[in-house]
């Protein structure tokens, strides 16, 4: 199964969070589980923040891509066409929000689960659970807005 | 002139943001200017969002790391201590608000300007500008708290 990050046009898949074409990025994966998207990332030992438990930056970056890349399985999804057909629906983030609820173990899988709470025009809201096993260690609120067009056919020559 | 993060100790000092013993890390540096704290960062190529562009979620990261270490400095501050000296102060996250105002240029340095905005208790909030030669690109506000006792002396054994 494709993951959402997988439909993304060459161009743009050279994000350091989700792009397939970058070998140093962290390259999550995305897929519906029913009305929710999932990712499911295992951090390396490095990702640390103190001993044992995982870097909050890292969570904020993989909530960051779960949700632009939720939210543009969403709008393919409410158009009733399937992801990565023109025109385009890509997503950038306009405001992230992490409520850091409990240190989140590293030595486990940690699983994102998002979901859209609104798309209006080129505007989403996508709210997320971060749990590990059956904790809920963080939650994501992030506001992301369709990618402007231009972008979409930028080279990666810079 | 050593940066906040060159005073934490050994035992905590592996963070993937921060830590200066972490060599797969940003290892991001801040120092005070005056009533602000300052962290400049030059992302590589591959801290791209898209071509041009820094990641958001690394911005993120700077801006997570950069308050902590600001609020841990100002705290010292306040104690009329040295940094470093023990008891220690030192902080985590407990929330993360980041707005994107338009797109983080890459290839030049990027500059996270903090400030305490108040300091109660074991809690603390501080806001940031991140900045590129004169223009604001985005805006952070992070909520700390004091480390519990314990993490203090964690070993990085795990």
């Amino acid at each position: 199964m494709k993951a959402f990050q997988d439909f993304y046009q060459d161009e743009v898949s050279h994000c350091y969070g989700c792009g397939r074409l970058n070998e140093h990025g962290h390259q999550i994966k995305s897929y519906w589980d029913g009305e929710e998207a999932i990712c499911v990332y295992q951090p390396q030992q490095y990702h640390q923040a103190i001993p044992g438990f995982v870097y909050g930056g890292l969570i904020a970056s993989i909530i960051d891509c779960h949700s632009t890349g939720t939210a543009a399985a969403a709008a393919y999804r409410a158009a009733g066409r399937e992801m990565g057909t023109q025109p385009y629906f890509r997503y950038v983030t306009a405001s992230l929000h992490v409520d850091y609820l409990r240190p989140t173990p590293i030595n486990a899988a940690l699983k994102v689960i998002a979901k859209v709470e609104k798309i209006s025009g080129r505007k989403a809201v996508v709210s997320s659970l971060v749990v590990v096993g059956d904790v809920e260690t963080a939650r994501g609120e992030v506001t992301v807005v369709q990618m402007p067009d231009e972008w979409l056919t930028l080279s990666n020559s810079s």
